[in-house]
């Protein structure tokens, strides 16, 4: 007996220009408590990721923002401050601002670090939901800078040899300037495959790839109804990544998430994050044109590399998402219509006004 | 038909104890012309390898390193110089001294600018095979630092989309230190598996697991005797961070390595490396105590999951080598016939005396 199914049709996404984009999320932060630029910073980074196709970590979040304003976990309004106990490293101390908030300053704070000492570290201790991280990696190569940035979060990956999640899938950005090139931007989850991704393969009910995800129980799975729990990337080396991240973010930043989250107690599972930014001062090494044009030799160099059997292109970190940026920005972001009506429904609750979509 | 062969006896392993193995390759390196200190240092790095199990990297290199003496592409005596153009930052040209040289002196430089700044980078330009990173992110954790290091050499590795060797297993290293626990050391080419491991696997007739390796011609294999190109761990994630370490790495020390070597020219093949070491002053950040009782909780918490299916013991990033590293001094290290005749035949022509194997 053969069983088939017709697949519902797909909702149609929403068109939304990112200008439009912007100014409904700032309103809707503006009209939660957050300052007018703080407000549109936050929205400038969520529409960056959505611009650049990685819609996980875009406009989608926003309800989530305002559940931890509402539990008093995340404040809108919130003012990080900064100490400076040497010349080349500052801690930015978030008081639960919101990630682009305190992430923001970090990036100021790295690249004036750098600007004095040839090198600039800023960490920041206890924000929230931080978006992409190569946001601010690339916000450090437009001043002509070399970044690295990490973040560390609540356990939800598992670890080589441990049941359950164990540690975050902490990713890892580096950009590196180029002059011919745009900017070089390595963006990465220390998980195989990111959450958001399983997200959407779950929510279109399509099977894993194996060695994505295990179970609650721990098991291997491609049943993305089962999958509970990213692995990470390369077994032991995508785990001790993600465990010398948090050691170095959290610890750094004096609020250790990884032994609270497993100690059991109801606040060692609370949403927060820590995160540092390193920027490099490229031309205090060597002339800032000569340093950008062996970045664009070295990136022709890989480009022209005869490609491997069904390859049409070789692709340098942070291109897929470039060239997603110029579509979108040209033709509108593609929202889920589930996205676009949870936030419509804010702003109409907030007073903010709805932008009427490209299509 | 079946076919059945013995299999040859396993040629037994001569054990040496390391204070004598440290003795006879100083006493090589010296013999070709490094002083005194730089010869000890060179061994005392690649015994470190050895002792913990990481014998590819180990005393089974010292007759490549004469072979680059010999062709002029390494100086037994080079003694590297140092800039720093910033307070934070030093670039130290190798001048083709010997990796351990010039890794020493940047260890230095690092912990030096740390201590100035907070934080203190150390870029080295030319040098030739700088044996296991994990050694100088450990010397900058024993100085009560957190370090991370990384070295780029000429491609031998696979790029996502790319046919042959396009760029390096350029490896990470990531150290930070602990109390009650040892230091905690992630050190991890970007490749699957290391290129040391493949032909550990080729020299014991073992097939290959699949997704290690691809022929000369860039197609998969689990053949040890076609495996020519090791792949990147996680695909594009490991493609991408080698060629990101490249950039850092090379871009920065004014030497870049990928551009050379895919221009054709002979001068690009030849061997040589980049690599930079970056040293976080913990203490400037928060107490030291209380930042490695973090580290100690942390590997604890990890240490204390349930453990998945089929596994006795969760693992922290450098505990296996910690472990071998006290069997093998208590025991010995053990070389293989080939590495023991290979460096006492060495060691008769160049006059240095040759120890006594324990076993």
């Amino acid at each position: 007996m053969s069983t088939e199914t017709t697949a519902p049709a797909k909702p149609a996404k929403v068109l939304v220009g990112p200008d439009a984009l912007r100014a409904l999320v700032a309103g809707i932060f503006a009209a939660r408590g957050a300052r007018a630029e703080e407000a549109a910073a936050v929205a400038d980074a969520l529409v960056w990721a959505n611009l650049r196709g990685v819609d996980s970590h875009g406009v989608s979040r926003v309800p989530r923002y305002l559940e931890l304003f509402d539990k008093g976990e995340s404040v809108p309004d919130a003012v990080p401050t900064v100490e400076r106990p040497r010349a080349a490293i500052a801690i930015v101390d978030a008081h639960a601002a919101p990630g682009p908030v305190a992430m923001n300053r970090a990036v100021d704070e790295a690249i004036a670090g750098a600007r004095e000492c040839g090198i600039g570290w800023a960490s920041v201790r206890g924000t929230v939901h931080t978006g992409a991280i190569g946001y601010y990696a690339s916000r450090i190569a437009d001043a002509g800078m070399a970044a690295i940035g990490v973040v560390a979060g609540v356990p939800n990956m598992a670890y080589t040899g441990a049941k359950g999640a164990a540690v975050a899938t902490s990713p890892l950005a580096v950009a590196v300037p180029a002059a011919k090139h745009e900017a070089v931007l390595l963006d990465m989850a220390t998980a195989v495959m990111a959450l958001g991704r399983i997200a959407q393969l779950k929510a279109a009910g399509k099977e894993l790839p194996p060695g994505v995800a295990l179970t609650a129980d721990g098991e291997p799975t491609t049943d993305p109804a089962l999958a509970k729990i990213p692995t990470p990337v390369g077994g032991a080396k995508g785990a001790g990544m993600s465990l010398v991240f948090e050691m170095l973010a959290s610890g750094l930043a004096a609020n250790p998430i990884v032994p609270s989250y497993h100690s059991g107690a109801k606040e060692g599972r609370r949403h927060r994050q820590n995160g540092f930014l390193l920027a490099i001062d490229v031309a205090a090494f060597l002339p800032l044109e000569e340093f950008t044009a062996t970045i664009d030799d070295t990136v022709d160099a890989i480009k022209s590399l005869p490609p491997a059997a069904d390859t049409a292109e070789i692709l340098i970190p942070g291109e897929r998402g470039r060239r997603a940026a110029r579509d979108r920005a040209a033709t509108g972001i593609p929202l889920g219509p589930k996205v676009w009506r949870e936030l419509t429904g804010i702003a109409t609750t907030l007073d903010v006004p709805v932008p009427t979509p490209l299509g």
